[in-house]
C-alpha cells in the first residue's frame, strides 16, 4: 500500500499544525509505504520570494523531521528534485479537459482571494495529478479543500488509461483521521492569520508569555469553573494523559484552583511534550549535512520510482 | 547568433514542403548557430497514434538529413530528449496570465477545427515560449500563425526577467526568405489535403505519374502555348536553371512543343534534382545506427545548455 501526500510550509509551525495536519502526516508513515514531498513547485503558483521559498524547504524538512519523520520509515523529499513529474504534467495535459479545469473550486478561490490567475494556479490540478500518479500511490490523505482534485485526478488516470492502456494505479482517499481541534489562545481555531498561536519551538519565555494570554472566564480563584467550556484545559487534554485531564477537570469543580494555576500545568506538560522534538531541532540544526542527505536519498527512491513510471508512460503515448 | 526551430512531421514530404518550409529551414544552418528539434512533445497535444508518433520522430530525420540539414552545422535533436523543457514550463506557467492564453488564435482556431479543448492545447504557447528560451535563442523563424505564439513567449520572458532577474534572451523574429509558391498537379497549392502532392522520395513511375496527371489546359501540340500560366511551367521553374527555364518558355511560344513533351522535360530535372537527396536517404535507412546517433549528439549538446539555462532559472525562482 502507497500512500503519497504533499508539504508546504505555513510559517513558523505552532501547535494548531502539529496536532492537526503535521501528527496526522507523521502517523502515515505507520501505515504503508509512504511518501512525503515538499511542494516546492506548487509553491511556485503564488510567487514567494525565492529567498524565502529556499529558506522555507530547509525549516519544512527541520520541522518534519523534529516532529517525528523517520527517514527509514518515509521517503521524504523535495518535489524538484523529481522533475520527471513536470514532464508527467505536460503529458497529462493533453487528456486533461480546459472545461474540468474550469470548475475546479480551488482556481476560483485563490482568484477570488485576489491572487493573479496565472497559469499555474489554473493547471495545478495537472501537477498534482502527476506527483499522485507518478509514484503509482494508492492512497491519498485529502483534506475537504482537496477532495475535487483528487477526483480530477481519477479522471485524469482513468482517461490516460483508456487511451494508452493501463500505466497508472487509481488513488483512493484516504479518510483522515480524526484532527483534534485546536483553540487559539483567543478561543479561536488556532491559526497564523488570528494572531492566536503557541509555536512549537519557541523560547520557554515566549511559550509561557503565550500561555498565560490564553483567554478564560473571570471567575475568582475560589470559585468552581466548568472544565469543558474552558481554552485551558482543551489545550491541556492535547498533551495530558486522560488521568491528568480528569484530576485538572476534578480541581475546575472543586473551586480554589484558578486559572493562573492551571495555565501553568499546562505550560509545564506543553513544555515537556515538545522536549524531545526541540531537541531534536536543535541537534538537526548543528547537523544541516545530515538533513540535506535526507532530502537526497529521499529524491533518489522517489526518482527511481517516478523513472519507472515514465518509462511506462513514454513508451505509451509514443515518445519511445 | 542563435536560431532555434522546431518540425513537426506532414506525413510523406512532397515537393511542396521542400520547397517551402524544409528548404528554409536547412538553409537556417548556415546563418547561425542553429538548434532545430522534432517536436514530440508538441504533437502529443492532437493524440496521435503513439505508433504513428514513433514513426514519424524517425521519418522526419530521415527526411531533413536527406535533405540537408548537416549535424555538424546544425544541432538536430528531439524535444523529449531535453526534458528540461517540461520544468522550465510548470516555471514559466507561473508568471503566464491565463488571459494572455485565451487570447491566442492558435487555441481557437485548433478548437474551431473540432479538436478536443485539453489543456495541452491551452497551455501550448508556454510549452514553445520554454523550447525558445530554454536555448536562449535568439532569432525564431516563424509563419504568419506563430507571430503570436512569438509575442506571447517575449511577454513571458519580459515579465519573468522583471520579477526574476535577467535570466532569459528576449528573441526576436527572423523575417522568412521569400517561399516558391508551389502548384499541385491540380494547379492549387501543393498540399496533402489537396491530394495534388509529388512526393520527393517516390518512386520513378509514381513521380512520373504525377507529373503526367499536372493539369494543362487544351491547346493542341502545334499550337503556341502561355508559359506564364502553366503548372508545368511553374514547377519546371523550382528545378531547372535560368537558361533551361527560358528555353522551355521560348519552346511554350513557339509551338510544336507539346505538354507531353514539357512534363518529361520537368520528370527528367526533379528526378535528377532530387537524386542526391534519394540516394542519402537510402544510404541512411541502411545505417539507422548513424540516424539515432546523430539525434543522440543533438539531445546531448542542447541538454547541456538547457541545463545551464534551468541552473540560472531555478536559483533565481528559488527552487535551489
Amino acid at each position: 500500500m502507497r500512500i503519497l501526500t504533499g508539504i508546504q510550509p505555513s510559517g513558523t509551525p505552532h501547535i494548531g499544525n502539529y496536532f492537526g495536519a503535521m501528527r496526522q502526516i507523521i502517523n502515515i508513515q505507520d501505515k504503508g509505504e509512504t511518501f512525503i514531498f515538499l511542494a516546492d513547485y506548487h509553491s511556485l503558483t503564488t510567487a514567494p520570494e525565492p529567498e524565502q521559498l529556499r529558506k522555507n524547504v530547509l525549516e519544512l524538512t527541520l520541522n518534519y523531521l523534529s516532529c517525528g519523520v523517520d527517514p527509514e520509515k518515509a521517503i521524504l523529499f523535495r518535489q524538484s528534485d523529481v522533475p520527471q513529474v513536470c514532464e508527467l504534467t505536460w503529458i497529462l495535459n493533453n487528456v486533461t479537459p480546459v472545461g474540468l479545469l474550469e470548475r475546479a473550486h480551488s482556481y476560483k478561490d485563490k482568484i477570488a482571494k485576489g491572487f493573479a490567475p496565472n497559469n499555474g494556479l489554473f493547471s495545478y490540478p495537472v501537477l498534482m495529478a502527476s506527483d499522485i500518479l507518478i509514484y503509482q500511490s494508492n492512497l491519498v490523505p485529502v483534506g475537504k479543500d482537496q477532495k475535487q482534485h483528487l477526483e480530477i485526478t481519477r479522471d485524469i488516470a482513468i482517461k490516460f488509461n483508456n487511451q494508452y492502456g493501463e500505466v497508472f494505479t487509481i488513488p483512493e482517499e484516504l479518510i483522515p483521521e480524526e484532527v483534534a481541534i485546536v483553540p487559539g489562545t483567543d478561543g479561536q481555531k488556532m491559526s497564523k492569520s488570528y494572531n492566536n498561536t503557541i509555536p512549537i519551538f519557541g523560547k520557554e519565555k515566549e511559550i509561557k508569555k503565550a500561555i498565560m494570554n490564553v483567554v478564560t472566564d473571570c471567575k475568582a480563584l475560589e470559585e468552581p469553573k466548568d472544565p469543558d467550556n474552558c481554552n485551558v484545559v482543551a489545550l491541556y487534554k492535547l498533551v495530558a494523559t486522560p488521568e491528568e485531564l480528569e484530576e485538572m477537570k476534578a480541581r475546575y469543580r472543586a473551586g480554589g484552583y484558578g486559572y493562573g494555576h492551571a495555565k501553568l500545568a499546562l505550560f509545564d506538560k506543553l513544555w515537556a511534550y515538545f522536549e524531545p522534538m526541540r531537541q531534536r531541532r536543535a541537534e538537526l540544526e548543528q547537523n544541516l549535512d545530515y538533513v540535506w542527505s535526507v532530502l537526497a536519498k529521499g529524491a533518489e527512491k522517489a526518482g527511481a520510482e517516478a523513472e519507472k513510471t515514465m518509462d511506462k508512460v513514454r513508451r505509451a503515448v509514443g515518445l519511445r
